[in-house]
């Protein structure tokens, strides 16, 4: 298997301050490596002790065995759809997989099924039009399965989509309880009760956070259900895993990346851009998001300081954000360290035709393969920020393949714990999300 | 009909401060409306002599005659698929209508057509994509419609696009060059071709830009076509400029947006934030993302001096995003401001049903309408930015449809003029665009 590049070389910072920064981080990545020997003890039974932990996932096969057998009593082959309902760490995990492989126009193609509806926020439109394909297209129950993912088992929006999806398919489905898996966390009330209604289940590992939870029954469940290799997907993170514990810096991905991020958010650049090259990787952009937002955007330091810390994600797609976004790139405040994000190869044989209609109105192209157009405008992008002066590092996917994405997402998780060390926060909890909750709760209770 | 609310009781700025930055823009405002009387003298035939006035799109009552003489010339019952073939502000302003309207399962429903099928970047796995949807759903030539859509005519990706397309389905119709229409600058190179070859053929008022000319034939077009209501789409447009060339700036809302946004960027707040609270008008955020973004963020004022000005336009889904960005946004950087959107109308009766399965998770959820979920998340988001100190005005559409988009998009092309006099720079063009694609014509060049 040919694994993901990184190159770093236009990271425009010196040597000598990587291995600074580095070196702070050389006990922390003890630590990792110490819970990966655990992780990988036969019979990779792991010890879930600590967040960080999540990162031997991948190594756990007792997780994959259950998944694989709650796959295996679901009839697959009349599944037309499954319906994720999720928020958050719940689902973008799954969707950032599930959308890279499938692409945008999937849903055109009804024939190809099993698909994913994806229910996250309380949309009564949403909620119309899903409610509308299970009528048009579902004719018996075995047709479609509800997965609920909460890890607390309280989200709002998650419920109340279930509450509603289900209603609407009991009227038609006696059964329709044979047809829902919930995914949540070990103990939680909802596992309570799903259990009690002797509903089919998968836990969640309490430790593990919603947003480094994609390698959990969260994400390989649905993604196994709809024949995406999960093994695959898993043997490129144990590999990315094994580089992304190492001490040297020039050879672990992940440190690079935090060790660079770092030392330009010091010098002012607040915002990281993840520009992706192949427009069907925009959720895996989605997922990293949210990772680096809910990990990095921190009001207090572990010691109680008052920080207010912080990186803007954002998420760009070539070529289509050239003609969108780039003036502001190229021309705008330099305020933006760029990850680009690219994949040249499995392209198939798409390309423009010999004999033009409209010959002459863009010089050279008769006759080029697609992916050899996007290799140049690619090419050309770079060279246009190296002039620009705008420091940019690269990640380069031999294909959008299972095993690259499991590469992938795995280093952006241990970029991210890396990244919150140096910042010195917390990189798995999210205390300010309690903010609005708050608010929303008076609110309810005012109008009672 | 109900027009959008504007609020800017939170904004976070002083009646002077506003006034006096609104003080600036007062002959400009005047020249807005000067410009704006020509419009509306009949017979609506504008004098297109300067970038603004394509503020009078609206009122040009020639540019929808020749859109609806178009659209009869199809014959719509058998159309299924129109290819817009486009980018940037070719197709963005359309896609953001139409997904605002049709929503994000529109794909599924088969049925329902005509559909638009957007073929926006050279991306291998869309292109194999839309050629598998059109031979497996295209049986005769009029089922298709490919709509190309270049300002310039000599876009690579669209030229690519487009051949690409044509040729394929040109093996399999012979009178496929009936099924073209081109959209383009009038006397572009790609007119005078289309002109020779017999194409039908829709013309751009050459000082339009892309990004101001969703309300020409770029945007009309294709969305009459599948029959959203056009004319309805103008109306809001026509109303929303008569507000934004009052002086009066508690009266003007884009004044009154550009004002603020200013005043805080002057304070270092150099993100915007376009939180949408529906999911489907997502769209409708990334076409405000180009139009700032390429209007804003420049090297140079209009004097020519070195400035590196810019605001970084975000686009952010409510509730999605709460579960993903809002820990940044209320404990991370201070470095935002927002705005947000929302439609609490139209929402139908979906809601949470009475009888739950899972009682007492959610306390209160029980029969509670999915628009009324969305309304107190809304409110409960908008008492922690308060709290928090964080500025924000507010949007309301009294329901999503053609009128409330008019309005939207008018207002948010004259607050992005006003905000570039602010800065002294030129809302129009995208000078260092040119800077990758010389880089990009450099590689081509050395491979010959």
């Amino acid at each position: 298997m040919k694994d993901i590049e990184f190159i770093y070389k236009d990271a425009l910072v010196s040597r000598d301050e990587v291995k600074e920064t580095a070196g702070v981080l050389t006990s922390y990545i003890g630590h990792l490596s110490d819970i990966s020997k655990v992780g990988k003890t036969a019979p990779y039974k792991i010890d879930y002790n600590e967040a960080g932990s999540s990162i031997n996932l991948p190594f756990d096969s007792s997780i994959l065995e259950m998944v694989n057998d709650a796959v295996k009593k679901v009839d697959v082959k009349n599944l037309k759809y499954i319906i994720v309902v999720g928020i958050g760490g719940s689902n973008l995990g799954t969707k950032a997989v599930y959308d890279s492989l499938r692409g945008a126009l999937d849903p055109f193609f009804a024939n190809k099924t099993p698909k994913i509806i994806f229910a996250d926020t309380n949309s009564p439109k949403l909620l119309k039009d899903i409610r509308t394909v299970l009528e048009k297209n579902i004719e018996v129950s075995e047709e479609v399965l509800i997965n609920i993912i909460s890890k607390s088992g309280t989200t709002v929006e998650t419920i109340a989509n279930f509450e509603a999806i289900y209603a609407f398919l009991e009227e038609r489905f006696e059964d329709i309880k044979k047809r829902v898996v919930v995914t949540t966390d070990h103990g939680s009330k909802l596992w309570e009760k799903a259990e009690k209604d002797g509903l089919e289940m998968l836990p969640i590992p309490q430790i593990v956070g919603g947003r480094y939870s994609v390698f959990s029954a969260v994400g390989l469940f649905p993604l196994a259900l709809v024949g995406i290799d999960v093994t695959a997907l898993l043997n490129g993170a144990r590999v990315m895993h094994d580089k992304c514990v190492k001490e040297d810096v020039s050879e672990n991905y992940a440190l690079m990346s935090a060790v660079v991020l770092y030392l330009h958010n010091k010098k002012g650049i607040t915002i990281h851009n993840s520009f992706f090259f192949n427009p069907e990787l925009e959720s895996l952009g989605k997922w990293y998001r949210q990772l680096m937002a809910e990990s990095i955007g921190k009001r207090y330091t572990t010691d109680g300081k008052e920080v207010h810390t912080g990186i803007t994600p954002i998420v760009s797609i070539g070529s289509t954000d050239l003609h969108s976004m780039v003036q502001l790139y190229l021309g705008g405040l330099k305020d933006k360290f760029t990850t680009f994000i690219y994949a040249s190869g499995n392209s198939g044989k798409e390309a423009v035709p010999k004999n033009l209609v409209f010959p002459d109105l863009v010089e050279g192209i008769e006759g080029m393969e697609f992916a050899k157009i996007m290799d140049t405008i690619f090419s050309g992008v770079k060279e246009s920020y190296k002039k620009g002066g705008l420091p940019f590092i690269e990640i380069l996917f031999p294909q959008i393949d299972e095993y690259s994405l499991g590469q992938f997402l795995q280093f952006k998780m241990i970029e991210i714990m890396f990244l919150a060390r140096l910042f010195e926060i917390n990189a798995f909890d999210q205390p300010n999300v309690e903010d609005y909750k708050k608010e929303v709760r008076k609110i309810l209770l005012s109008e009672k």
